[in-house]
This record gives structure tokens, C-alpha cells and sequence, in this order.
């Protein structure tokens, strides 16, 4: 037999793991036009289970890459959260209702909930269309990352050598690849190779509590089957999540006799089945009754609730995802946290793969989802042991009542909707001018707002013209033009703008609109001033001309933008959003030279 | 050579003619199922040119087949009129502006435009989706109609038969096939050959107005390049209409020295070009510049105002679209008018082909259509006058003023966005108990409200909910159910529903929910009532519950659908609507006799 040598080949970023963080990860870099290679060990997609609940802060970044609808078509919404409590006639009641989303100015005021492998298949879709396969089932076999100083630190060298090994080759093709790569991003779970590979440990422990996950179309008289529902009874706690089509998802809190196998001391899963897991829920439901037409998928596990020690070896590999971060699955946060990881890293490394910022740029990850991470254990520590704790009753006074539930789940609204995620101050959030937009909180994503365009009156919801294209949005508030005093002050921002001194001109190739697209909000109104009366340097396209006014039939743009933002109508703001939307900088418009320093503080001349 | 037999083949419906009237046709037969063939005599899709304007009305319609998003996704939006008038200073000078859209409770207040080629590209899509493909190029060479009675009223018989010619056929393969259709629908343009072979005539006449279009990216200083802009100079009229990307299309009043061949007296495109058409816009433009980056398209044509004398021959032949009416294209009407022509036929012939309704609901098609047709010549007469005629000025005092052009724009609004559509009393539209939703006009679209789902709180525009599948839907409104008496009057209304001498049971198949889409409307709130409370004959499934409340965040649903229909929020009332979406009649509670009535008129047992 003839010995078959392994394929080399080099590559910009080589993704290893298919799931939610990893899709992310390759979609956003294909559609950067970055170099990428996508790899999987299962042999097929998902095709049940798993996680299924898309926050609304991730569904306003779905949106951002133009794939929202997808999921508004296919997935089931959840509007509302139903509460039971031990009945004093036994069983459980109904002890309120609320909205299952505590996040004022969220887009989206809502959850939506789809299977997995419909989540993954719309970014399979997405991939393919940018020309980008998952490569499946190949898994990494070895990997060794240069310690050569020089190496490591110019961006456009391949210092990491990966064996990627085909499990499904075909005879007489070789099943091994060496792959050298710029650039490597580990988001294959929580038992991640990448991580191991890379020595990263885990950080927390295992909790006590074990849960069983069963998806089923129901048959049932429980009034809110249809709602996310919450039920705190005497014989344990179930969680219902309402899903596509007319299934559910049921988390049943179990007990160790139900769950453990006494002689090893882990969940087995061969003490339980689907009927078993019923029986439990059964008695959580009692006195209503549910019965499965149909089974879809079910386990049972144990929670860890751990955050890797560090996520990336020398910014040039990185774990995202479950790799960094494991939890219980009932707060819904899971697929959200990993997927807006990937979100968070793929830009920065565009722009250094594309020569336009330093490789500190992308010690930011870590910077800023670690923290997130941690917050998220802290929050799930504290919601599980609420929701595994047995309810107050007469017998046990002590236990969690209505109210505390009620409470935490409220509070923890901003958070686990995703909207109030906040990344702290760092060379990319800078917060000296914080006062010049108010209620633009610096680190925060843009708030929401609909503005309408100047040249034809159409409204915009300005999320929409930021999309996750890889640029950063230079929001020029404009103020009120009409006012000779500001028009005077507007055309000094133009001209400095025009400068090849200043950021705009500087950074980020020949062509500003390369890496800075500039939308220009002005306050006036649109009786008073046309596109046409801006400075052309702000005008790029006559479209990036908007206006802080009511639409034509002041149905979706009310003209309080500006008051919305806390930005002075009369005098304006700079505002920078990064290429992910979140609130970079602001600046008053004679502080340009804060926005250069801003920029040159990560970004290459 | 052998001789080559043509084929022969049995259809149920052919369609003649793949434009917009024709492919609304085919998509719409084929989605409901029905056995259908549509040929077209140009080799090729439309690339450029012709008609572009997308009415409000036609974009509810276009959402009730769940295609809007791709005309969204495409379009341009005009949300803006501009007016402008002769200038004291010479040339022209704005006047005004207001919302391009005066209708109210338009769901969509804009219209959008997009050419031709990328609108028919969109039901060539949908039709695929179906297994249906445009046959082209492909002639119909002869038609007969049987005389015989007894072939032409049994609804399953295939009366007409008619040759046609593959233009484009192989070597060897027969060029001709006769075809015996059960229905045929002409939508072959203005020079129908399906109208000439009935021998139906147009009547009206050939106006004195002539018009050039011109389809360009200009380059302009003119500050509305971007709105809806009607132009009227002392050097003639203009009109501009922006359309996707940065292109417009001009429509360019010209006089018969510029256009009519002197010795024929007809309009002869010889005279005219690109070139020459610009030099007449630019002086309506003056003081304003236009030049073309570049020239896409560009026709120039005479008015003829005419309406077909017939709409059909015997039911079993139909016309629609420019074979029924022409008019001037500046009002962006004809693409609608041609559409919602088919949307109206379709259903009808669907029901008459499943055997559920009488031949005789196929004769509502032309007294719907044609009256509507008479009142659009109506319209394009009184505004092309007003649009063509010299403007008032100092030397003109009797010219057309820009509030006399204004107030009849603003007229017509709720008749050009569709909105304002309204079909006579007839067998489909029974007026009785209009009191009982005294603002939903009967012979209307229904109109647009969001309500939320009792089952989740979810919010749904009705709209939503009743799409265009050939089905008559029952909108019971259903009071408010926490009253005892008004529960009672439901559950008797729910008894009578569920026997088969009622109309739910009786008509349209075995099994109810074929023909008829329930769905429940109650004025309780979602904290009083669980969907689980209604009787069971009204949730076919959970989800057909709905209640007129706030949605979790009052952000869509207001909880005022019944005092926006004039719906009494105690009692109630049935709303029946058309499978097109026009509400056919209303009835309380008590008169069911009165809804069997209504279809017992034109349905079959």
C-alpha cells in the first residue's frame, strides 16, 4: 500500500466546532471576507435537543447580520411567564403572571424558542452562502503553537500547526491535514479539546442539583402550556418551555435517588427514561394533568457552574462558548452567551487580519467576557438555588415564596435578556464624554431608536443601518442646523473630518468608508432642511443623511431620539458604535482629537 | 418527414399571459391547489422598464400570500410627495409636500417601487414552489368555447379549447398542442389576443395627453430626487419617481410636435430618444439640474382610457389586467388594478372547481372588477387633466393651482392606495347587519388591528391570521365571557355551530375547517380569561383564541380592535370574510339562520 501523506495548507482562521459559537463565529468572519475554515466532529447537524432559547439582545444581533426573519418565521415566542405555587387545596395555582421579558428598551420584548438544529441549519444556510462548509466529521488530533516571540507577534504569521484528522475519509484519499493557522477559535463545548489542548482549566464546581430535560407535544389542561411556566410544588420543581409547532420542553428538577448512581456518585442516565422523567413532572403538575402525544427528546445532567481561567493562549488561539462557560440550562442563557462570544471576537480579528489594528485589540475578548461570564454563574447560582429550593408553605416556612421568585426573576430581567450587558472601560470603551449622551450608556449596545432619513422621510430603526459589517459607526448628532451658530460648529467637524490628521482620514485603509460608515442625525425638522443642505463630507450617499423627526404619519419615528440618547438637541454629540453595536465613544465636536486618540489607542496607522 | 401529431392535454385552468395580472393568477391557483398552466409569448422575463408602483393595498395582499418581505427586501419605499409650481423667479419652486399616502389605515402608509423584471421574478419564485413554471414562448393560435348548455354548466366539463404554438420547439417535436382547459384567464396586456378572439371591445377613447418615461441614476441638485415629485412648469409637466437604489423614473409631458408622426397622426417612438427626452424634463427641472449617470429605459406612449365592455364569456373565459383597462401610468395604478384583478378571481374559481360553490359566484368577478375599473378611468381622466394642464400663473389665471392639484391628490388617496376599494352589495356582500361593526365596512378589506393570542399573550395584526388561502374565515367576536349571560349566548352560538344544518358544517367538504378558518375574538382581558375557558367548538386549536388586550409591553396591541371595527365589546358579533379579505357580511349571535343564508346563496351542498 502506498503511504499516503498528509494534505498541509494554510489558513486565516480555522474554527473547530460547528455548534452556536463556532456557526457565529465562521458566519461572521465569512461575511467579513475573512479567510475561514469550519470544522465539526459530528458527522450530520443537530437534529433534536439541545439548547433552544434566543434572548433579545442575541435575536437584535441576528438582526444586525440580516437573519432575524429566519428565526421570527420558524421560531415560537414567549410573551409571557405564568407562576405556580403549592395550592392550599394541594396541587399547585396559578400565583401570577408577568411579561417574560423585564427589559425596557429591548427591540424585541420577547424570547424566541426553536430547536437547535433549526437555529444551526439557518447559519449553515448563511455559511454557504459566503461559499463556507462545515467540514464534518473532522476533529483535531494535535496542536502546537509557535513560542517563537516573533512570530507571535505579527498578526499575518501562521504560528499555530493543527492535525486535523477526517473520520470519514475516503479509501485511498489521506484522512490527516496539517493546517497552519493565523488564527484558531476552540468553540467545541464543554468538554472541549481546544482547551485541554491548551492546558485552561476550569474554575467553580459541580452543584447539587440534577435536572431532566424532556421535549414532548403535550396533551394537557394546564392553562399556560403556551407560556414559559414556572411551577414550585411540594413535589419539586418543573419548568415549562413552549417551543415550534405545539411542542414544550419540560425541566424537571430531580432528586438523586431518582438520578444518581450510588455506587459511582454521578448522574447516570441509564436509572432514568422519558417515562420516568413524566412521572416526576406529573406531580409537579397535579391537579392538572399532561401527557405526552409524542416524545421528541429527553436527558438528564448535572450542573457545573465553572468559567475557564483564562480564553485564549497568546490571542491567537481562543475558546468561546460552552469551552469557557457552563451552567444550568433553565435561565435560557447558554446558546446566547456563546453565540455573542464569537459575536464579540470575530471583529476585532477582522481588523487585524486586515492590517487596520494592533493584535492588543484582541486581549478584549477576554477582558470583556470573562467578566460576562462570571456574571452569568452568579446569576445562575442564584436563580437555581431559588428555583431547586422547596416553596413556602405552613410546613416550611422558610421556603422560597412567590414574591422571592417573583422578585429575582424580575431583577435579573436587564441581564438575562442580554440588553444590559455592559463592557467595562478599556481601550475600546472609552467614557470621558459619557455626559454628552446621557442615556447612551458607554459599553452598552446602542439603545433602539427610529429616526427618518432625510431625503425621502422613510423611517429607520437606526439598528438597521448599523449592521454587523465589520465597521465602525460614526453617529454624528448633529443637532439643529438651522441655527447659523451650529451649522458653523458642523462644518469645523466636516472639515476636520476631511483632515488626513484626524481618525476618519487615518485609520483603516485609503477609503474611510472601508472601516467607518458616518450617518449623520440632525434634530432638525424636515419642513425645515434637506439632504442636500449638509456638508458633503457627510454625505457619502445622500441615504446617510438622517433626521430626529416623526415619519409622515408619526407611526413609527416620533422624533425623540435625541431625548431617548440624552443628547443636547441645539448642540449634538459624536457617538461611536463599535462594529459588534455597542457604544464605543462619545465625544462633543470639538474634541476630535479624543476620537483620534481613541482610535490610535488600538488601531495602526 | 413524418408528420408530427400535436399532443393533447386536459387542464383546469390555462392562463394566458405571464405579466403581473397572470402570475398573481397562476400563484395564486397553485397555492390552492389547483391544476393550472400559465404560458407566456416572450422568451424572457421583463428586464427593465414598465410598470413599477406598488399600491398599500396590493402590499396587504402581497402579505396575505407571505411575499411581502421580498418586495421590502427589494423596494424602494416613497413615504414623501413633493409639489412644485412656477416660481416668481423663474423656472419652479417647492410648493408643498405631504405624506405620499392618504389612507389612513393603510398597514403599509407608502408605496413601493421596484421594476417589473424583479417584481415577476418574485411569483416566479412562489410559483416554482408549487412545481409550476412559466411555459414560454408559447402562442394561443385558436379558441373555441363550446355552445353546448349542458358542457357549459357542469363546473368539472373542459368547454374551452384551445391551440397553442411553442415558438421555440425542438427539432422533431410537435410545435402545436391543443388543450382543453376548464377555465381560461386571459392576462395578455392591453392587446389582448383572448379579448379579440371573444370579440369583447374596449370602450372609451384615446385621450389627447401624451407622455415619455425615462428609467436613469441621475445626477441632480434637485432637493426631492428621493420623494414622489409632481413638477409642473410653464415649460410642461414632470413626474418623479424614485425607485430601488439610487434609480428614478420620469414621466415627461410631451406635445405632439415632439412625438406624433405628422403623417400617420399616431405616436411614433422614431421621433423621440433618450436624448430628446431629457431636454424636455430639464426644462421643467430649470432651476434645477439633471443629468443621467445612466439611461436604463425609456418608452413614450399615448393615453387611451378604456374598459372592457365584458370581463368574461360565459364564466369559462376571463379577462383581466390591461386586456380589461387602460389608463395613464402616473398615477401607478395599472400593476395593482391588474392584480388584485386575478386575487379576486382566483379564490372563486377555486371554490367552483372543489365543488363547493355555484358557477354562478364566478359572475361576481366582473361586477366587482368592472365597476372598479370604471371608477380608476374615472380618477386617471380627472388627474390627468389636472397633471397635463398649464399651471395658474400671473399670464395664466385659469391654470391649475397647486391647491386645486393638492385637495385632488389628496382625494384620491384612499381610491390609488386601494385602501378605499369597496364591492357593491351582491351574493358575497350582504350589507343587512352593518350596525353590528359599524366601522367595518362591508364590501371592504378588513381592516388592519392587532389582538393578542389568549393562549400567550403573543400579538398578531389580524391580517396576519386570515391569509390568502382560498378559505372563508369566521371571526367570532365573542364579548366578553367573564359576563354569564354573554357565555351563555356564546355557548348557544357554539351548539348551532356544531350541527349540520348550519352553515360551518354544512358547506365546502366534510370537514369544517376546509373551507372555514374559525377564529375567536373575546373583549376580556388576558387576566380574566384562560384560552382553555372558550367552549370547544371554537379552538379547532388553542391557538384560534384571541383577545382585544394590551400585549405584555402595550407596545402593538392596544386593546381597541372592537371599537376600531364598532364592535359592541359586551355582545359581540360574527364578522365573515372573503378568502380575498373583503368583509362579506356581519351578524349577531342570534342570526346564524342569516350567515347560512349568505353562503346558501352561492355554495353547494
Amino acid at each position: 500500500m502506498p503511504v499516503l501523506l498528509a494534505k498541509e495548507s494554510d489558513v486565516d482562521v480555522l474554527v473547530i466546532g460547528a455548534g452556536p459559537a463556532g456557526l457565529m463565529a465562521a458566519s461572521s468572519l465569512a461575511k467579513a471576507g475573512v479567510n475561514v475554515r469550519i470544522i465539526d466532529q459530528r458527522p450530520n447537524k443537530v437534529a433534536a435537543g439541545q439548547a433552544d432559547g434566543l434572548q433579545p439582545r442575541t435575536l437584535e444581533v441576528f438582526q444586525s447580520y440580516g437573519l432575524l426573519h429566519h428565526f421570527e418565521e420558524q421560531g415560537n415566542q414567549l410573551h409571557m411567564v405564568a407562576f405556580y405555587n403549592p395550592s392550599s387545596k394541594g396541587g399547585v395555582e396559578r400565583t401570577g403572571r408577568v411579561q417574560a421579558i423585564n427589559a425596557s428598551t429591548a427591540r424585541y420584548p420577547f424570547e424566541i424558542t426553536l430547536h437547535q438544529g433549526a437555529i444551526e441549519a439557518i447559519f449553515l444556510d448563511f455559511l454557504a452562502s459566503f461559499g463556507v462548509q462545515v467540514e464534518r466529521p473532522v476533529i483535531p488530533t494535535s496542536m502546537q503553537l509557535s513560542a517563537d516571540e516573533k512570530e507571535l507577534k505579527d498578526p499575518q504569521s501562521h504560528p499555530v500547526k493543527i492535525t486535523l484528522q477526517n473520520l470519514d475519509a475516503k479509501a485511498g484519499q489521506p484522512d490527516t491535514e496539517i493546517v497552519h493557522a493565523k488564527y484558531v477559535i476552540g468553540a467545541d463545548g464543554a468538554h472541549s479539546w481546544v482547551r485541554k489542548a491548551l492546558g485552561i482549566s476550569m474554575e467553580g464546581e459541580q452543584s447539587d442539583y440534577i435536572w431532566g430535560v424532556l421535549d414532548m407535544v403535550p396533551e394537557t389542561d394546564f392553562p399556560d402550556i403556551r407560556n414559559k411556566s414556572a411551577i414550585h410544588s411540594n413535589n419539586g420543581s418543573c419548568m415549562v418551555i413552549p417551543r415550534e409547532g405545539d411542542k414544550i420542553r419540560l425541566y424537571i428538577q430531580l432528586t438523586d435517588t431518582d438520578a444518581v448512581n450510588p455506587l459511582t456518585g454521578r448522574v447516570d442516565k441509564e436509572k432514568m427514561s422519558a417515562e420516568k422523567l413524566l412521572q416526576v413532572a406529573k406531580k409537579s403538575f397535579y391537579p392538572y394533568t399532561i401527557q405526552p402525544k409524542e416524545v421528541e427528546w429527553w436527558t438528564i445532567y448535572g450542573i457545573g457552574q465553572r468559567v475557564a481561567s483564562k480564553f485564549s493562549a497568546n490571542e491567537r488561539v481562543f475558546i468561546a462558548g460552552d469551552a469557557c462557560h457552563t451552567h444550568s440550562p433553565k435561565g435560557g442563557q447558554g446558546m446566547n452567551a456563546s453565540m455573542i462570544d464569537t459575536h464579540n471576537l470575530t471583529w476585532k480579528i477582522a481588523h487585524v487580519l486586515r492590517g487596520w489594528a494592533n493584535m492588543s485589540l484582541l486581549k478584549t475578548y477576554e477582558y470583556e467576557r470573562r467578566k460576562y461570564a462570571q456574571d452569568l454563574i452568579y446569576f445562575d447560582k442564584t436563580f437555581s438555588a431559588l428555583f431547586s429550593e422547596k416553596p413556602a408553605s405552613e410546613e416550611n416556612q422558610g421556603g422560597v415564596t412567590h414574591e422571592q421568585f417573583l422578585e429575582a426573576f424580575l431583577s435579573f430581567g436587564l441581564f438575562t435578556s442580554g440588553i444590559g450587558i455592559h463592557y467595562a472601560p478599556s481601550a475600546i470603551v472609552n467614557t470621558k464624554h459619557q455626559s454628552h449622551a446621557s442615556n447612551l450608556i458607554i459599553g452598552q449596545r446602542i439603545l433602539p431608536s427610529v429616526f427618518i432619513r432625510a431625503a425621502d422621510a422613510r423611517p429607520f430603526e437606526i439598528q438597521d443601518l448599523i449592521p454587523s459589517d465589520a465597521r465602525f459607526k460614526v453617529l454624528v448628532f448633529a443637532g439643529d442646523i438651522t441655527e447659523v451658530s451650529q451649522m458653523r460648529r458642523l462644518r469645523v467637524l466636516g472639515e476636520k473630518l476631511g483632515k488626513p490628521e484626524h481618525f476618519y482620514n487615518k485609520f483603516g485603509g485609503k477609503e474611510p468608508s472601508a472601516a467607518f460608515d458616518l450617518i449623520t442625525i440632525s434634530s432638525s425638522k424636515k419642513e425645515q432642511v434637506d439632504a442636500t443642505d449638509f456638508p458633503e463630507v457627510f454625505r457619502p450617499h445622500l441615504n446617510n443623511i438622517l433626521l430626529d423627526d416623526e415619519d409622515m404619519h408619526a407611526r413609527v419615528a416620533k422624533g425623540t431620539g435625541y431625548d431617548t440618547y440624552g443628547i443636547d438637541r441645539a448642540r449634538g454629540a459624536v457617538v461611536v458604535v463599535r462594529p459588534d453595536g455597542y457604544v464605543g465613544m462619545v465625544a462633543p465636536f470639538e474634541d476630535v482629537a479624543d476620537i483620534d486618540q481613541y482610535f490610535s489607542s488600538f488601531m495602526t496607522v
